[in-house]
């Protein structure tokens, strides 16, 4: 029975504040003076962080350093919570301030060369909040995998979470229970890392200057914050060299895995003391590929975790990057349409690649958004709903040259409709459109 | 109760002869006399195709081409049996003659723009063999994934077929339920969709030239065959023009898709009178990418149809490429070690690709690979298991620049000792090694 | 972004006490004085419901009658919560008064003979409640499946539940994720059900009087509570008449099937204006059966639902009970170790029953009990893992005269250690044992 | 590559007849003159068993009996088929001759004591015989589930097997993989075991005279063969005092359980030298409970084995019935539509039984009969679909006196129509009618 000595919940380790008008419209205005110095920057962006620190931004970091100390340390075997932000707007969405991570987290006791073991034990909203969004970005403000072909304009489509499920009303007919995730997770570089990071990265942008969107994105002092108060040159440092949280690296980061579930148990290379562990980008669900970009339904949440450490896992495991166990709850939609997808540009010009997964992958999407406008949906909720549904994508063969195939299955239970290709040909039918700008283009 | 007017099988449309010993020698007597001319070679090739034909051949083609006739031609609704041989040697595998594909089937009433329904029921090695082979070929001749990384010297593994499951002396330790699947399937091309393959295709091996191995394979009437008797000048054409088996394409083709399995419901776009579906390249399992090319348990055996028609199918599905329905008997195999890839070459000189999903398959592959030999696998037989398994890949995120993520999953389920990470890591164990050149090279 | 405006909780309609130490002291006291008259002790019943209800059992009530009145009416359509306590002491638990239910729930527009459709959204541990437990009753107070084969004494283990998955200091070596589901939820019967209910359970008790445990509970004015303040003489009527909660019915009720887990979707027969839903008994987990009789993992939370309504719905699915949709979240645990049952007492006395699967399942349940304490678990242990982990028992066959048979799988992923038959046996282990009485007696 | 060297099946260690018409036509002779005495008759017997066991009936047998010879002796580890014959007829069912199994199969090595380990690696039909039959005996003669509720009359389904799925002209609208199992399996008694069955049984059989259908069956020397040349005395022990193969037993035996299917893993208990395991009555498919009693798909067929020992397997597992690993290939159909059953006779006169788990069952197939009827299918095919279909059925609860709860649940996805409750329910629709009797009675 329950008593007052026994009512004790796990303990919440770090808390973040979910209500960021605030911090908008301060971090807006230093967008608005593009012509102050660079340096001059570095010194306000050093000004706003103290106080973002100190108001709301107390625990949540936008950069990946070394030298970012941890907000709190645990002892392995401990189970704790961490609350962390969701995403930013969508039309005028400020890529120098993505992603929001909460951390680092200490794991007492590792060290450089050992693996972090992390239990995913759970991941809710806020009781507060039960709902998220799935965002389409600009052609020139963030992009998307289509983001050339549909010479993207911002949209969205808003879903509210019920429990397990998720539905929306900007995309009607369709329900599913959430493989609820973190798009982003991992351990701290080490400084040697980190530089190898920038230094390859720096080569792919100085390869292929002025591409929109573009290729990669180098370190950029503005928007940099830290979450805490450190010595200002420390500061600077971390502002000039972190690296941006959007691609996943060998430390994990931002890699949008949905199996990555809660329920899963993860493990990382240590690369620092202390491992020091940073998480957010919640998703309450994902497709494969998270097409859009901003295609995972994004929320705000709580994330529970227990950690252990094998000492010497890098070694005794080869870990050059994380590996690990899915969740036993995946959920269970045993039926599937599957599209294929080869390395031709067949929606487009017709252009043969060389074994390209990744054109196969966008083929196999183009095939998928094709069928769901035969049956009714428009392009963008299509797009926003192969993004944000748990759709499965599988490498199918990439040694038959020259193409690549990749498939993409849409389970049809998330459908209150039947999707399956039938002889009559579907029915016009008219299920709206998802959230678009206020000027009306899509 | 059984008695004879009830004891009727489904009927064998095509048989295949298997023994094949007389067929090799016939070709490589061909194949060593390079000396004589083209035009020669065409007419020899003729003759020899006319004698294989109606000996060993008959209802057998290796190139795609709008002329070949229809071997049987069946109603719609009809349940009926395809025999398929298996493919070639390892060593000195002649990919002119691969892929053996049995057909082409023509189905009444099916015209250009129809969707052809073809219903998978069953597929099963012939009796009498009982085994498979996966293959690792020379990096010269035939390649694979790591032909380059591994500068590759031939190797292979037997597996011995006991019901659902398939053992192999070459890697013990393993045994797992096949997902049987044709590696190969489709229907014919119209001639003008044989010639946009020929000529993108043509644009690409001219971007590629002296590549090792090859980018594609351009039409080539050495090694052609129909399986039937033609005309001279439609062999003829047939030999010149024929797409090459090796990649999939808008028809189908050697897709290479594990879930395409017995049990599954295919929909693929029709481009000539008939259909003219044609099979083979069984495969008994396979993992998701079918890493080194003769990666699946390649198998000689029977695949079980039934066919349908919805007229204009690819309107009503905007059917640019087949789609399908996977069976509800893939292995169920919960636990799963999942390995991530990044689009960065971080197991080589750490180049950093642009979204490039091919590559991080290979990282994932060569992170699994390295763990596999962590545990005392050989690396032959870590690159053949991850071929032949029941493995898993998605594609993790293909949005976050630089780094496409792409995982590889391991059923744990698949081995008969716990390979999952441990405190201390695995003990030294010895496997032996997979079947490797007389000559002993690896 | 969240602001203030949209940060919104589902609303929570029904809210619980659940530091229920004053309560428990309250009754005990009364069951204390068996001396005092069945008239008196109504009467005293009534002040202390009265007393109860204004302070801590506001909208509680544990027996099933017509005229307990709505505590909220809600919409079809509306998303909304409700908390439930959890259940009773183990050693001394009164019958009396189990099960506390929450409610009743009255749907606007529900009327006789329609169904009513109720989406298990979500169920939740309260945030400072990360516990469970699970019992074994005295064989003289409460009992269970095994309570004479074992002349069962009190035990418990205690579960963490931490996240997705419980463990227990109790039943070391074991970790599952829960299928979290209400063990009672039904609609209010009609007079006339109640009738039948009353009437059918008191011509089986007629019949085998003095039985221990007993076979069925009657109504019983003591223990009675309605978590309302009513006219004494409707609560009276209530206590009188008011149907036991322990045995499942015809509204459902006490059901105790783990697969009416979050995320399924119901369908209940109306039998009152309103259905007047009422639920309570959460578990984190339950295993087929629930053998222990307090088997589940018992646990206080909130549970979210939302309903609709089919007009005519009994009649229109012919709907003498529940149906449900399982949700797509079931834990997939997919290697099983399968333990078969006969009608048969083979631990016993031999005994031949005829067609009994109830004897079949206990056969089963044995025969796992027995080969879980070689490896060496206690029988108590065994007994409690059995009742609250996720286990499946089948009815396989019943019709083979004499002989049900039914199985009882244990799926092997649970267990941090390998428990599949293996040539050389078990090695001697000790899990410790449960909690036990503090007299030791087991 | 396919020579004539490894060209080398699994060798086939004991084949059957198929053709069964002259043994039924002689046995039924021999029924239709009761009036020859008792001795007499088993002199006949023995002559027929003769003649039959040289002609039709080598290798199989239609008793236990620890004095049954062993057909073939295998070693363990080795491969190996054998062939069975499908099940009797519908209408005239002689249940003295049922079941046909082969065997017995000794393995080399095994003891008293010892557990035999077998492998069911496949089972297929024979391939001239691609179909099943699911029946409906007479009240009077074999009776069912419902025989005496339903007054049931003889009547069937013919189950056309297209590769992995059934389909029936009987029940259209259905189509399903099937899980296919052997019905009956089991090692032979001892004759200790073999006396312990026949006393226990016989006294349940005395206690139940003149019970329609019989409550069980005693050892009846009519009927009985053994499918081998012995000498007249053991033959005649034999058929004396030889179990019947309708029940399980602890030897496993008629357990009809679906998911010891192909690919799964089984223990036995071995009671005498070698074994001796014999096998028959193959399903390619049944429900959970297979209810119509020949309720499965029957059909004729091959099944391949492998096996091995463990030495004192009894011993170390505790072992007093077999337990088994299902295989990882059980038809994967998520959704499911659930229907309970209680301990109360609510669809007759509402009898209230003691935690009866026989008797939810039925009330859970009878309240999805009554669904399946809404929808438009008659009785009898609901009931023979139940029975045959890949159905779940669970003990959902045994311990919530006086009801036990069991489900049943129904794999929408096996219909190609949507059988989910909605708001207009089903429009009335004919689906014909299952095979009946000649003259019409249902």
């Amino acid at each position: 029975m329950a008593t007052a000595a026994n009512s004790v919940p796990h303990p919440t380790l770090i808390s973040v504040s979910i209500d960021v008008a605030s911090v908008v419209f301060a971090l807006n205005l230093r967008r608005s003076a593009p012509q102050i110095s660079r340096r001059h920057v570095n010194f306000l962006l050093y000004q706003n962080n103290e106080i973002l620190t100190h108001e709301l931004r107390k625990g949540i970091h936008n950069r990946w350093h070394p030298d970012i100390p941890p907000m709190v340390t645990v002892k392995p075997g401990e189970t704790f919570k961490i609350e962390c932000v969701d995403s930013d707007d969508i039309k005028n969405v400020d890529l120098t301030k993505i992603h929001y991570l909460t951390g680092p987290i200490a794991v007492e006791g590792a060290e450089p060369g050992d693996c972090l073991v992390v239990d995913i034990l759970d991941i809710k909203p806020f009781d507060k909040m039960p709902w998220g969004y799935t965002g389409i970005f600009e052609l020139e403000n963030g992009g998307g995998l289509f983001a050339r072909e549909f010479n993207s304009r911002a949209a969205k489509a808003i879903w509210d979470i019920n429990g397990i499920y998720a539905t929306s009303r900007h995309i009607p007919g369709v329900r599913f229970a959430g493989v609820t995730h973190p798009g982003l997770i991992g351990t701290a570089p080490s400084a040697e890392l980190l530089a190898t990071w920038n230094k390859r990265e720096g080569e792919l942008i100085a390869a292929h200057q002025n591409a929109v969107p573009p290729v990669a994105f180098p370190p950029e002092p503005i928007g940099a914050y830290v979450g805490q108060d450190l010595d200002p040159k420390v500061f600077e440092k971390i502002a000039k060299e972190g690296a941006r949280t959007v691609p996943g690296r060998e430390h994990g980061g931002n890699c949008d895995i949905k199996n990555l579930s809660r329920g899963s148990r993860c493990y990382f290379p240590v690369f620092v003391k202390g491992a020091n562990l940073s998480v957010g980008d919640l998703h309450f669900s994902q497709g494969d590929g998270e097409m859009s970009f901003c295609g995972a339904i994004e929320m705000a949440g709580i994330i529970t975790f227990s950690t252990s450490i094998i000492k010497g896992g890098v070694e005794k495991f080869a870990l050059k990057q994380p590996i690990f166990l899915p969740s036993p709850i995946d959920p269970l939609y045993s039926q599937k349409l599957v599209f294929e997808g080869l390395g031709v540009d067949i929606h487009g010009d017709g252009k043969q690649y060389n074994m390209d997964a990744s054109v196969a992958y966008k083929q196999a999407a183009l095939n998928a958004i094709a069928y769901l406008m035969k049956i009714g949906y428009t392009r963008e909720q299509s797009y926003l709903l192969l993004s944000a549904a748990p759709v499965e994508s599988h490498v199918g063969a990439i040694v038959d040259s020259p193409n690549a195939c990749v498939t993409l299955a849409i389970p049809t239970g998330i459908f209150d409709h039947d999707i399956l290709p039938n002889p009559d040909g579907f029915p016009k039918k008219d299920f709206g459109q998802c959230a678009i700008r206020s000027d009306g283009v899509v």
